[in-house]
C-alpha cells in the first residue's frame, strides 16, 4: 500500500447519502432536470468541488463544472464526470457515484499538493436520464456541442417547455451553445459508474473496463381504438386500445427475448379514459430496445414496428409509432481502455472487460472526444431502483483505481 | 294521435344539452359525485321539477327528489328516475335522459291538470357510475336504505373522504339514513334509459322493455414485480409487472369472449415507476365482468382469477386480486314489464324485450321495490363516449310511451 493520501471512501459514501436527500419526495429518490431538488444537489456539488481546490460553477444548461488547473493554468483538460439527475424512485449511485468519486480524486490530488501536466474538469451532468422531457443526455449533449435547440420546445408532464424551465432555473436558453467545449481544450473523457448489471458481482470483481455503451432506440406508440360501455359492447365488436397494447407488450417481450444481450422494455403505459366501466379508447406506451450490436438492435426495432402494425390492423385500431430517441453503440477508445486496465492491474486486480447495457453520458461526449469508463460492482445488478447498492470497500478500490488512472493519464490524440 | 298535450321532445333535448354544459372541463363532459358541476346540474334539475309542479329538494346524499302529489296528498308513490352523474368524457344521455324525460312526463300531466290515484316521485340520483369513489350506485343505495356507512371512509383521487366531500357539499354524512324510502310509501320504480347497446337500432325499434339488468363483478388487481434498469437486466431474469399484466389482459379478453353475452373489460391500468427506461415493478388494473346469467358470470370470474394467479406464478411476480363490486342480476318485475309493454303496443310499436348489459340504479332500488325499465334506441350502441347520440323523434316516442305507462299504471304488490 502506498503511503500517500488516498481517496476517502467514507466521504464518497457520505456525499452519495447527502445527494440522495435532494429528492422531490422524502421517502423515495427522484430528482429531475431543473427541479428545486437539483438546485440543492448542485449547491452541494459545487461546494465539494471548491473544497477540492477547483473553480466551479454551472454552465448554460445547468451542468456543474469544476476545473482543477494543471502545472500551469489553461492547459487542455481530462474530463471526468457523470450525471446528477435520477429516474423516479431511483438508487443513490447511478450517476452520483461517478461525480462524487471524481471530485474525491481531485480532492486527494489537491491534498497531496499535486498538479498534473494537464488540467482536470469534473462535470456533474444536469440531465442524462431524460425523465422530465423524454429526451436524454441533455447535459452531455450541451457540453459536446450537439444540443438540438429544437428540444427547447419540448414540454414536461405539466406542459412547461424546456425553455421556460431553464429560465425558471435562472439559466438563459439562448446561451446553451456556450456550454460546448472546444475540442482543442479537451484530451479525453473518463467516467466511473456502477455496472447496473450482474457480471462483476458474479465474477467477484470490484471493477471492470467498459468496451462499449450499447445502442438504443426508443419509441412512443399511440393506439387509437373506440371507447365504449364495458357492459354493452359485445367482445367481438370491440376496438379495445388496451387489449391491442397488451398484445404489443407481449410481442416486444418475445422478440427481444429471442436474442442474447438484446433487451426490450415497455416502461410506461397510459390508457384513456381510464375508468373501470369503460372500454379503453386510447393507449399510449413507450418502447426501449438495446443491444451491444447495432444491426441486431435495428432488426429488432424494425420487427417490433411491423408486429405492432399487424396486431393493430387485425384488431381494427390505429397505431402511431414515433421514435423519440436513437443512439448508436458508443465504442470506448482502446487507448483509454488500456490505461484504465493498467490502473486496475496496478491495484493487483484482474482486468475484466465488459459492455454496458445502460446508456451513459459518454454516448454524447464521444462526439467531442474519446471516451473510457470504469465500472464498479453493484449488488444483484440492480439499478433504477431504491435497492441499488454498492459496498464501501468497492467505493474505496474503484476510487483508488480511478485516481491511479488520472495520475498516470497520457493523452493520445487518436480520433479527434 | 291523441289531441291531449304530449311531452315536448324539444324541451327534453334542450334540458339534456343544458345538463351537458355542467362539466368539469369545457370540451368534454365529466360530472362526478358531489362536484361543483353536479351542484349546478342539481340547481337546473330542481328548477325543472318545480316548473313541472313538483315539490323538490336534495335528500341527504344529494339526490334530486321531486314529488307530484296524486288525487290527495300523501299517497304512496310511483318512483321514476335515473342518475345525474357521468363517467369521464361521457355522452349526454346516459342517466340524464331518464331524469329529464320523467320530469317532462310530470310536466305534461301538470299542464293537463291531471292528478293520478298515486303520487309520483322523480329522482335524479347523485351517483350511479361510481367514478369518484370507486363504489357505484351511491344515490340509489341511499334511497333503498342499503347504503353502507363504511363507504364514507372511501377516498377519491385527491385523498378526500366521501364523508368530507358530503360536508363540503353542505350535506350531513350522519343523516344519510334519512334518504331511505319506506316500503309502504313506494309502489314501484320505473326508469327510462338509453339502451347503450346495438340491439334496438339493429331491429329499427325506438324502444324496448328491459327483462333484467346483468350482474357484474369488478376487481382491482395489483401485480408486484421487480423494477430494474431497462438496459441491463437480461430478458430471462426480469420480473416485469406490466408484461404479466398484459398477459392477464389478454387472458381476460379470451375467456370472456368465449361465451355469448359475457363481457370482460380492463378499463384502467397504471404502472410504477412508469419511466421509459425502467422495467415496471408494479402494475394495477381493474376488471369488469358481466353477464345476463349469474352462473356464467361467476364461472368467468373464477376462471379469470385462476388464470391471473397462474400467469403471475409462472412469471415470478405477485398478484393481489380484490373484488371491489359484486352485483347479481336484477330481474325486472313481470307485472311492470307487462304494463310497459302495453304502453308500447298502444303506440302501435312492436314490444321487444331485451336484457341490459349496463348496470342501472334499479340494481339498488330492487331491494326497496319492484323495478321496470324502458330502453330507448341509441346510435351505434355507443355509450360512455362523447359520440353517444339519440334521435329527437326517439325522445318524443319514448316519452309518450313512458307517460302512457305512468297514466295507466296499476300497482301490484307482488314481492315487497
Amino acid at each position: 500500500m502506498s503511503q500517500e493520501i488516498q481517496p476517502s471512501a467514507q466521504r464518497i459514501w457520505e456525499h452519495c447519502e447527502a445527494l440522495a436527500r435532494c429528492s422531490e419526495a422524502p421517502d423515495k429518490l427522484t430528482r429531475i432536470f431543473l427541479s428545486r431538488e437539483q438546485r440543492a444537489a448542485n449547491e452541494l456539488t459545487l461546494g465539494w468541488m471548491r473544497e477540492a481546490g477547483m473553480h466551479a460553477g454551472l454552465d448554460a444548461i445547468g451542468n456543474c463544472v469544476g476545473r482543477y488547473e494543471g502545472k500551469q493554468p489553461g492547459l487542455p483538460a481530462l474530463l471526468l464526470g457523470s450525471h446528477l439527475d435520477t429516474v423516479r424512485d431511483a438508487g443513490k449511485y447511478d450517476g452520483m457515484l461517478g461525480v462524487v468519486a471524481a471530485i474525491e480524486c481531485v480532492h486527494t490530488l489537491n491534498q497531496r499538493g499535486k498538479r498534473l501536466p494537464f488540467a482536470i474538469e469534473v462535470v456533474g451532468f444536469a440531465d442524462e436520464e431524460g425523465v422530465r422531457f423524454g429526451a436524454t443526455l441533455l447535459g452531455s449533449r450541451a457540453l459536446a456541442g450537439t444540443f438540438d435547440p429544437g428540444l427547447l420546445n419540448k414540454t414536461d408532464h405539466d406542459g412547461i417547455t424546456m425553455r421556460e424551465a431553464l429560465s425558471r432555473a435562472d439559466l438563459d436558453p439562448a446561451r446553451i451553445a456556450s456550454a460546448a467545449k472546444k475540442r482543442e481544450d479537451v484530451l479525453a473523457y473518463a467516467e466511473l459508474h456502477i455496472e447496473q448489471g450482474p457480471v462483476l458481482e458474479a465474477e467477484h470483481l470490484p471493477v471492470g473496463v467498459v468496451t462499449a455503451i450499447n445502442g438504443a432506440n426508443r419509441f412512443v406508440v399511440e393506439i387509437g381504438g373506440m371507447a365504449g360501455h364495458a357492459g354493452t359492447v359485445p367482445m367481438n365488436l370491440r376496438q379495445d386500445a388496451l387489449a391491442a397494447a397488451a398484445e404489443c407488450v407481449l410481442a416486444i417481450e418475445k422478440r427481444c427475448g429471442s436474442v442474447p444481450e438484446l433487451v426490450g422494455t415497455v416502461g410506461s403505459i397510459e390508457v384513456q379514459p381510464g375508468a373501470t366501466n369503460v372500454i379503453p379508447g386510447k393507449a399510449v406506451f413507450t418502447i426501449d430496445i438495446r443491444s451491444p450490436r447495432d444491426a441486431e438492435r435495428l432488426a429488432a426495432a424494425a420487427d417490433v414496428k411491423v408486429a405492432i402494425q399487424s396486431i393493430c390492423e387485425r384488431r381494427r385500431v390505429t397505431a402511431s409509432i414515433k421514435q423519440s430517441h436513437e443512439g448508436k453503440t458508443a465504442t470506448c477508445a482502446p487507448w483509454l481502455m488500456e490505461q484504465i486496465g493498467e490502473a486496475i492491474a496496478a491495484e493487483n486486480l484482474p482486468v475484466r472487460q465488459l459492455s454496458s447495457g445502460a446508456g451513459h453520458d459518454g454516448m454524447a461526449i464521444i462526439e467531442l472526444t474519446d471516451i473510457g469508463m470504469l465500472f464498479v460492482r453493484c449488488k444483484g445488478g440492480i439499478s433504477h431502483n431504491p435497492a441499488e447498492a454498492i459496498m464501501l470497500e468497492d467505493a474505496q478500490i474503484s476510487s483508488r483505481v480511478f485516481l491511479r488512472f488520472i495520475e498516470n493519464f497520457k493523452p493520445v490524440r487518436s480520433r479527434h
